[in-house]
């Protein structure tokens, strides 16, 4: 037993104070890894091998040879989640490569059975090439259900989700652009229902044009919010720049309504909302330059934009990505039940629809308990991903991809 | 709960009739698939999730970028088995596709599991083409630590094993040569030891140069046997024919020492050994040409190349691949063994001295046991598969592998 283990006898709340874990005790936590395959049923006896195995498992595979669907109901395949990944943006680490990136894969696959229920595992690759990586995905088509593709950098990542989604007949989604947009959809509308204001009318900043800020920027769009002005290492994305690549370019067409042009300071004075998507830094005099009843997400992770404390000095609505703060904005709200909604639905794909389904039903589980320090429900929250997974099937046969 | 589990309650050695199995107790026993992911530790706090998940994996994901060897500590990758086909040769099904060959590639990690403790996953490839098979294992190489080839059609599984073994620096073996040559040596040398005979000088005769006969017959050869004759569909594989392909030409060279022209008929006559390894029949008559004494392994699945009963009116010996007869030759009884002793010993592949140890020990759990009807140990005994890891990881350190 290692001491991560024994720490599971602490309640549900006790993360008020990480720093006291140690170094000893997270890698004694990750031990010979984090998952394991184990059997369904028992292989005892003969008669156990004869019907698992050969000769009464040729009866299971000529049914599927025969009728194809029938996989479905017979392998754990078609409702196995591969959590694939080049190792190219780990975390915030950067390009540390795939082998390295497997700790983090392991762990989505185990948040994958932890809250959904879904059997997932890893599958890392030893190429940067999106070709080789599309082509791998369908040459493995058989072997899984659905692809949840997780720190693949930007730009590459908005080309391999698009080819992967139109290559393969199964839900796809790339975890670090959705999920995180599908949570700050509902963080946000959790702050603006505590403040009674109307999430449309809010100006809004986004740090970060990388894949989580690219998507939070898309899903906002299309929940209505028009005035949005996104940030990157150069400054504010805007039809003037001649140094965008393809999609901040097209994401130039479509924000910064009033053209501001300049950088973080000209975006965020005056600004109702921002969301900090880079692993940047954000001056507090920056934060004290937004509107009155001002709401900051300052993601980043392990270090937020701005130290919440810092920030709430002058913001009425604070949340971060850590789990030591309150309002913790974290991707594992959404991707296990997206997947599992779209599993059992039988969806071909996950929609933009069912993305905004997801972040609703995340809204509506504290609908009834919104504060300023709970703006969305705990991660550990086992009311979420039901909620989602329901939602997101709705969504999808509403829209006809089920 | 299924039949098939409440089966398990029977005892072990319940495998005298298998004919009252159903076809729904079989199908019943497959609901959902035969694998499940499970987590190794709990995730019940924000503590666990911040050891487990972020920001503490960042520090294990960091540690293996500095050093790569950590991952085999820290991960479960480098332990874990892929189970890979294309679905080309399945069971004496043929080529029934990846899809339909999926029941069998989860038996065959479930087995992994349940005799070595082995994690193990299937891949199965929506590819035929051998270029495209090998790239892809390459490129997945970080996701795993070990390689089972499994039901790729000969003679395309001879190339692709040789290159897959070449191209990386792990554990690789294509089962159905190296499994089914490991078992049947391991049975003839117990066959061989219940006679008092020594083996080298039997006369065998391999009916099939597909994946199994090419292994068997080379195992055999390594282990001293002679005086081999290999048949094909269109008789025997000699010198003298022009239809041969690169392997059957290669085998023919170093078999058939008497020079012997003809088929079946004229290969039994006299001979000591018949090893059944194609899905064919063959004739009483022959079986009855055989010299006195005679060894028959009639080992095609479901359906032996001659009922048992029958052939023991004629032979000594008999032995075949159902669960239903004395002495059934299954690969259980190697691979799990096998790959757990080259895992445990670090072996960057699988040589013929470690192949060789495996049958050998297979065969020394029922030395001081044997009799005509217990040539080999059941395949459920569970001394075989530590017996058989410990001979293959002391082979390994012997060979200069691990």
């Amino acid at each position: 037993m290692t001491e991560a283990v024994n720490a599971t006898e602490a309640p549900a709340s006790d993360g008020a104070n990480l720093s006291d874990i140690t170094t000893e005790e997270i890698f004694a936590g990750h031990l010979g890894g984090k998952l394991s395959v184990e059997l369904t049923a028992p292989l005892e006896t003969q008669r156990d091998l004869s019907i698992a195995y050969t000769p009464g498992v040729a009866k299971v595979c000529l049914g599927i040879a025969e009728d194809e669907s029938l996989a479905k109901t017979y392998t754990w395949a078609e409702r196995l989640v591969v959590v694939v990944s080049d190792g190219t943006a780990v975390l915030g680490l950067g390009d540390i490569g795939a082998r390295a990136s497997l700790p983090v894969m392991e762990g989505k696959a185990a948040l994958f059975k932890k809250f959904a229920g879904l059997d997932s595992i890893p599958l890392v690759l030893d190429t940067k090439d999106p070709d080789a990586i599309v082509e791998t995905l369908i040459r493995l088509r058989p072997s899984f259900g659905a692809v949840n593709l997780e720190d693949i950098s930007a730009p590459r990542c908005f080309e391999i989700e698009k080819r992967v989604v139109e290559a393969l007949d199964c839900p796809v989604m790339h975890d670090d652009q959705h999920g995180t947009a599908i949570v700050v959809l509902a963080a946000l509308k959790g702050a603006a229902a505590v403040q009674g204001r109307d999430m449309s009318g809010l100006k809004v900043v986004v740090s970060g044009a990388g894949a989580a800020g690219v998507a939070c920027t898309n899903i906002l769009l299309a929940a209505g919010v028009s005035d949005i002005v996104v940030l990157d290492s150069k400054g504010i994305v805007s039809t003037g720049r001649t140094d965008l690549n393809e999609v901040k370019a097209e994401l130039a067409q479509r924000t910064n309504p009033r053209g501001i042009a300049g950088g973080a300071a000209e975006a965020l004075a005056g600004a109702d909302v921002f969301l900090g998507l880079s692993a940047g830094t954000i001056a507090e005099e920056l934060i004290a330059s937004m509107a009155p009843e001002s709401i900051v997400f300052a993601m980043s992770n392990p270090d937020p934009e701005i130290h919440p404390e810092v920030a709430k000095k002058y913001a009425a609505i604070v949340a971060t990505g850590r789990s030591d703060f309150p309002n913790q904005i974290n991707n594992v709200l959404a991707f296990p039940g997206v997947f599992k909604g779209a599993l059992d639905a039988g969806a071909r794909r996950i929609t933009e629809g069912m993305k905004v389904a997801a972040a609703e039903a995340i809204f509506n589980v504290v609908a009834d308990e919104l504060s300023v320090d709970r703006i969305i429900p705990s991660p550990l929250d086992p009311r979420v991903a039901p909620a989602v997974a329901e939602a997101v099937g709705n969504a999808a046969r509403a829209e006809g991809v089920a």
